[in-house]
């Protein structure tokens, strides 16, 4: 078979090139005789490799000075325990909004561990929306948000004020694909397998000042501080997944970088949001100031068309289509790696089989 | 360079015919038009590809009903948190044998959470044996023992006798490389960087009886039961590092299994300490009766001599021999991937290196 489109909502598509370049190197990496995958974290190959990924992600996502990124396993739900556990003692509140599953699964999880002030709630009109913050509690440890919702095709349109309340965000499926401003947060977290790279690696970054305030409970390698301290490296980092998630950010910043790719993010997303309020099989339902750029969903009529369309548009190589089971019919991811051809290929799928009903 | 001879202690070699096998398949795996790098972790492709890796690490482990195979990430060094977590409340005591840098590490990761009783210390004498442990605290949630001792190059010749006490186990670096009964153990883990696969997994075999015990402030993402319920897959596991270890597991399958390639660990460890024990500028510290079979590690009279030692055999293709920074010297790290004819080439560099001294 060809290469497909692949709309899958993470573990992703992957550019093609970065492919073809591990491809070619993963008996041996230049003249060590090694393969990647097979290098010591402690050799002077590897450490050139891992310094290289972390600068070309540091550059692409323009970390300021005065911030740690840290390189780790366990993805973003581990991370749903490291914030309350690194951020607060015990008694301490949090405020979260709950924008969606992976949102509400975080709040599920903090509860653990802190008094949990939901101060933004979208789940009574089933995600479709964004709310408004207004207003963070100034006692909140900290402000949590996810920036885009995977699941439901939402994105905060705008970042809430957070006062002097450290604002942390998952932002597994929207970053670096539209320029954030790092230092409007404390703590920004990503797992890889959407915008990054691989599956098995999780980004997080972290202003100076929060380090060190973890509770003795805090599991060591939870630890950002300990993280931080070790360069990601108190124990074995997951070394082949870094090196992919380096080529990926090479080949981003050769594309101009996260401005230029927020261009064409932008575009892709329009044409398909376009597409589908015009269309009078498909819809999106929703609200045109939350919509996502990174994943469109949208559904006929019926499960049953819904399932059909999946099928066909497998079968002429546009795969992964099916929605989340919390939502049903269809989500086209369309991150950093899925060229515009691919969006105007789904686009004129979508149209064949509109007018072959 | 021609692929060199790669005696690290992890990330380690691992076997070409699994590189060459990965290579081939890195831009599209079977016909699916998509690498597995790419594939979501819900897709049938991928499912069948986990449930492979699992089957085979299951049978290369001999792994009997009634313990479940999680296949999650955060190193070795996270399950020194989990162990407790997952199988205490508060208050509770733990027995550990204290006999490497790891084993001392779990250790102080257990004392955040209970009552650590050492029972075995080799510590006041280098960690250069393992100590009997004659008897275990019948009132202990858990026996733990580090199987094989990695920077001090030890191994346990016998495994304690635990009565109704759960053996809990670190078999990082010796997993796979010796036969176990894995019905002898409560829990066993280890970090795939040595024998199972790339680094950026760990492979987690708990007894059933010992699910459902965490406590409420073990995150989720670190609770065994959570892990076994969804398959390891509550969230997106290490898609790629399984599938490579899948690779790795069908290979030891390949060669004849554990009993098979134990006799070739055997072997080879024996022709190296056979040559250290009679060498007259190296030696190997290590009580006869606790050698590791998979670290040897060996010195010189000085370390300058050492470091010209580790120096001259790089550039013969001889790479990653310096030792443990605890420990110095060299250490020559022979996991299953080193083909006998790696040990061959170092005994005879050894040889050359000796005689023009």
């Amino acid at each position: 078979m060809a290469r497909v489109y692949n709309f899958a909502a993470g573990p992703a598509a992957i550019p093609l090139e970065v492919l073809e370049a591990a491809q070619k190197e993963l008996l041996e990496y230049g003249s060590s005789g090694q393969s990647v995958m097979e290098m010591s974290h402690r050799s002077k190959e590897y450490v050139e490799i891992y310094d290289r990924a972390k600068a070309s992600l540091n550059k692409a996502m323009g970390v300021p000075e005065g911030y740690s990124t840290l390189l780790i396993q366990g993805g973003a739900s581990l991370q749903f325990s490291a914030a309350p556990l690194n951020l607060t003692q015990e008694g301490a509140s949090a405020a979260y909004a709950d924008t969606g599953n992976f949102a509400h699964a975080a709040i599920g999880e903090a509860k653990r561990y802190v008094n949990v002030n939901v101060i933004a709630d979208a789940s009574n009109d089933n995600y479709t929306y964004v709310p408004d913050i207004a207003s963070v509690p100034q006692d909140a440890a900290y402000c949590y948000i996810t920036t885009n919702n995977t699941v439901y095709g939402t994105r905060f349109p705008k970042l809430p004020d957070t006062g002097a309340v450290p604002l942390v965000a998952d932002m597994s499926s929207n970053i670096l694909s539209e320029e954030y401003d790092v230092s409007r947060f404390g703590v920004i977290f990503a797992g890889a397998q959407k915008n990054i790279g691989p599956a098995g690696l999780t980004v997080v970054i972290v202003r100076s000042d929060l380090l060190g305030k973890a509770r003795a409970a805090c599991p060591k390698i939870l630890n950002w501080k300990t993280m931080a301290d070790a360069d990601s490296m108190p124990n074995t980092p997951a070394t082949y997944a870094i090196y992919i998630a380096g080529l990926c950010a090479d080949w981003l910043l050769k594309q101009g970088g996260v401005k230029a790719i927020e261009k064409i993010n932008i575009e892709k997303s329009k044409l398909l949001y376009n597409y589908l309020d015009n269309s009078k099989t498909f819809s999106n339902p929703v609200r045109v100031d939350s919509r996502s750029r990174m994943n469109v969903v949208f559904k006929s009529h019926s499960p049953e068309l819904d399932d059909r369309f999946c099928k066909e548009a497998a079968k002429a190589g546009l795969v992964n289509l099916k929605g989340h089971r919390a939502v049903g019919g269809m989500r086209a991811s369309i991150y950093n790696a899925m060229p515009i051809e691919g969006v105007k290929a789904l686009i004129d799928f979508l149209k064949k089989f509109e007018s072959g009903l």
